[in-house]
């Protein structure tokens, strides 16, 4: 599975980061998705390579500017592109009416059509057909939500030990086993698939955050997740600060649950524009976050940058690409 | 004045060009004022340098996307800036309540009023306090507009000959003049300021269009203007081959219009994203649009990109800052 991050800045952009988006594929796929669509996605899609026309679907965490405001443009680039496929958002219910009111002021028309889905609707839905997905609530100044997207179908391996103990030679047998189809063989034995398939690997799952001032809502689908990519706006200090008004998190508050739920890998996104790159002149930086975090999350744990991609290994390894 | 292009691709961006935007201000004045504001204008003021603070007022064309798409980012940021100054908006009606269900929807409430006016209200209303403006309607497929600026104030000089062979003497009286006001003499002479003041120069002015396929619907607002922005999507022959439907101009139509008109300086944008930026493979290039412009417009031609800045100097000469 893989992750690319197309913004990572919270409320304002900065030089380098653009405001909240995620690519989210299995690894090989032709077809995406999209988590968030911030002002600007459709620009950092062209620099990532990632073509509105392969899109498959979008899940929009929560109805903040920052992580919506690039959703008709990209509709529109789609449209010019000539997509014909259907889109599916999934999306908090008052997006539906807000992109219909900008769709009809700006007359725009899309060769394709919009495939809505209320958040409340997505367990019954079959969205994507390569991974499950599915939304948590979490606790944010306005409806705000997670999705976990988990592998669908994992490969089986077949027991081949088991096979050869049965007398069973390599052949044509082996490939039906390996798809799952039971097997009469020719000495009339009935094969049942099952029995000579390796117990299947976990399935890989990813859950991406939107906003949220409480991770441990999130305590029940991290039991099993191998990545956590959640909003670490400020450091504990700033947060204090701040307040609790904007009910965002800290990097203490994400990776001491990180650390509890037992998450292997861990990325951190939606950084103040408080925090420098690069830290200088006693200005905040962005190894203040790194800093807080480590101190309570002995995993893999990663800042995002724009465009970084992250790929999941079958392993359970998160490695980002190209290094 | 100075006007500096934020966008100069139609429709959908290049990996060098970004949708519709531009800023225009009188030299050295901290106001300044937009353009159209396609998705990511935002993202360009900060490159440019400009704050959404010190922005006075929004001039929107047309309602298609990709002259709007960037104004509820923008007005966000603003509002998270503090900005506590009303900002003007100048657009076509439908653009208000479509911003109003963006800000229900999202949640969005701004520290500082939208001054909103619609067009047809603006020749009487005083916008700007340094420039003029006004509208003229064009020809595209959805209610579109130009807006030209004006300085509203033009510096006097003094008529240093009269003033001496009238025996007035350089000193506070001569201050007095320069200011426009009326002058009584220690002899009792009453002096008329204007009749001591130079012939005042020709106030600058500046056209900004939005999409059109008519130019000659500008030659009302052409005959005094120093330097006209306008669209040339494509050059003649692909004009042809697209049709009419899209309403859009050609160098050749826009560039012909410029030279009956006399306007001197001519800046073309809102370029296909057809047309490559560098000429290679065959393919179709800007230098195929500036061609077609040079064949038919004597004047100052340049082609508008992201983030060029030019200045409009008191003698009409258009310059592009920095060369």
């Amino acid at each position: 599975m893989e992750i690319q991050f197309l913004g990572t800045s919270s409320g304002t952009p900065t030089r380098s980061r653009n405001m909240t988006a995620a690519a989210v594929r299995s690894s090989g796929a032709k077809h995406w998705s999209l988590v968030d669509c911030a002002e600007g996605t459709q620009y950092r899609l062209q620099r990532a390579g990632l073509s509105p026309v392969s899109l498959r679907a979008i899940f929009i965490t929560h109805l903040h500017g920052d992580h919506c405001y690039g959703l008709p443009g990209l509709l529109a680039t789609a449209g010019m592109l000539n997509r014909s496929e259907a889109l599916t958002i999934v999306a908090p219910a008052p997006l539906r009416p807000m992109i219909e009111c900008i769709m009809a002021a700006t007359q725009l028309e899309l060769p394709y059509p919009l495939a809505w889905v209320a958040i409340e609707d997505l367990s019954h839905a079959d969205v994507l057909p390569d991974l499950r997905v599915r939304a948590t609530r979490l606790s944010h100044r306005i409806d705000c939500w997670a999705y976990s997207f988990t592998e669908a179908v994992v490969e089986r391996h077949l027991d081949t030990g088991r096979l050869r103990a049965g007398g069973i030679a390599s052949g044509p047998v082996w490939g039906e086993i390996q798809r799952g189809r039971n097997v009469v063989l020719p000495d009339g034995r009935e094969l049942t698939a099952e029995d000579y398939l390796a117990p299947p690997r976990k399935p890989r799952k990813v859950i991406i955050g939107g906003d949220n001032d409480t991770p441990s809502l999130l305590a029940d689908e991290a039991r099993d997740a191998d990545v956590l990519v959640h909003e670490a706006t400020y450091t504990e200090e700033i947060r204090q600060k701040v307040g609790p008004g904007p009910q965002h998190s800290s990097a203490a508050l994400v990776a001491r649950f990180a650390q509890e739920a037992g998450v292997r890998n861990l990325v951190l996104t939606h950084f103040s524009p408080r925090y420098q790159d690069r830290p200088g002149n006693g200005s905040l930086s962005l190894d203040d976050i790194e800093k807080e975090a480590r101190e309570h999350y002995q995993g893999m744990l990663a800042l995002a940058r724009d465009l970084d991609r992250y790929e999941l290994g079958k392993d359970g390894v998160l490695r980002l690409a190209g290094q």
